[in-house]
């Protein structure tokens, strides 16, 4: 199996208005596939202003119009999609929620953010997400050619432990589709993704939207990949564009072979 | 209750003699405590050199004579003391353990190093405790007039479910005596520390030996303590010495309440 894929990080702008949104993220996947990736990643709510005035209007269902979108540009470009995040509306409830597909456009995942981002910090940001959310309770988990992949949304790196459960779940790498803001983003948005990779020895990826002060919502932008050691593999600024990276999963064994971390686990102490 | 106190980081140098080491250890505590520290703190396996050449015969049981020089130096400069590390002998076994005690002498403490330091990275350290020790197998948590705290010892801090554990019980500053290396000190010494700190919203202290490029094994040194929000607010450099770090429990509330993470845990999810 060759473990060898090229990813691409879409940094998008976002909008007030949806339609231009999700016409941006077509438009990046399809560059994207055309700069050779296999795997193409969008920004945690993607298709709406970063807001809880927002969400429930600019939500749909699974199977909508903009999930069947995100499917036909991963089936028309040949490529797997880790589609950000956008809200989705189920039985009245409002989820901040990634749907993945592969390269048939076949859906092969759904993680609703299992923690939302309730936080007042002094002098800083104030979001309370639950107000208008709904917080999702499952692990996602999904096989690529590639190997295993998990996804979390944005807060959800926080928790050490859902990462490490994932790691011990055999994922190899973690997509997180993630809005941090301009407290929270100096602070922590490289750290946690440094610290979650070199935990569960397995590579990160972060996609934000790009970073626009004008905005109701600043993202942090800076959408990265960590290498099972850590390392940063890859920093794509805060303007709108395109990163690539190419990944090795064959890392992941060399790290867990060098640092037995998984294996040296002793759960009857946790 | 105060929750502030002054603590000490004793980054001791290392020798290939016992006596030479303790009574070094021994000046550094009263130096201090004339420094007005509360708390005082030696590093990892400070008596002996770090080898599994020597950890046995450099042994002792507890309450032998460097237990009794610990207990006395503590009671004598009335301070509290995380005594580090030694090669500590029970029933024919050997384990990396750390002795706490209280101001008066007492033990109140006593951490067997959980996770044996077993590696073997290409190109960088080798290294296989399991050889000559024996791996403890509890939390070790005590509480003091100014908190709760805990201990890891050195590769116990890759455990992030082991910190999160501590955190869940109520810790608010682990105590991390250790000797990272020159492989893994520059990739993750530093970023360990911030990261335990910021998933577990608590205090961490590490305490390591100080450098000596011509010793059997060269220590990362590095002593440091971070804060709740994984900020570093001390680092000891290099060179033996002693660092001081005023600290504040109460800032661990005030984390916790801003962007609370323990109280969003989701144990169903891990």
């Amino acid at each position: 199996m060759d473990r060898r894929f090229r990813l691409a990080l879409c940094q998008t702008p976002c909008t007030m208005e949806k339609e231009t949104n999700v016409a941006a993220a077509e438009r990046y996947i399809a560059d994207a596939a055309a700069g050779g990736a296999d795997i193409v990643m969008l920004p945690e709510m993607f298709s709406t202003p970063y807001s809880n005035r927002y969400f429930r209007a600019f939500s749909e269902p699974a199977g909508g119009e903009t999930w069947q979108r995100l499917s036909a540009a991963a089936k028309k470009n040949e490529v797997w999609l880790v589609g950000g995040s956008i809200p989705e509306l189920d039985d009245d409830k409002v989820y901040n929620t990634c749907f993945i597909f592969n390269d048939k456009g076949e859906q092969v995942g759904r993680h609703r953010k299992a923690h939302l981002f309730d936080v007042c910090i002094e002098g800083g940001i104030n979001f309370q997400e639950s107000k208008t959310l709904t917080a999702g309770n499952a692990r996602t988990i999904f096989d690529t050619p590639w190997g295993r992949m998990g996804v979390f949304i944005c807060f959800d790196i926080r928790f050490a432990e859902f990462a490490m459960k994932y790691a011990c779940e055999g994922v190899e790498m973690l997509f997180v589709p993630a809005a941090f803001n301009m407290t929270t983003g100096p602070l922590h948005w490289e750290r946690s993704f440094r610290a979650r990779a070199t935990d569960g020895q397995f590579f990160m990826a972060g996609c934000a939207p790009a970073r626009d002060e004008d905005f109701l919502y600043v993202s942090y932008a800076h959408s990265l990949v960590t290498s099972p050691w850590g390392e940063l593999l890859t920093d794509a600024g805060t303007e709108a564009g395109i990163t690539f990276c190419d990944i090795d999963l064959a890392f992941c064994d060399k790290v867990r072979r060098e640092l037995p971390i998984l294996a040296a686990r002793k759960p009857e102490l946790y």
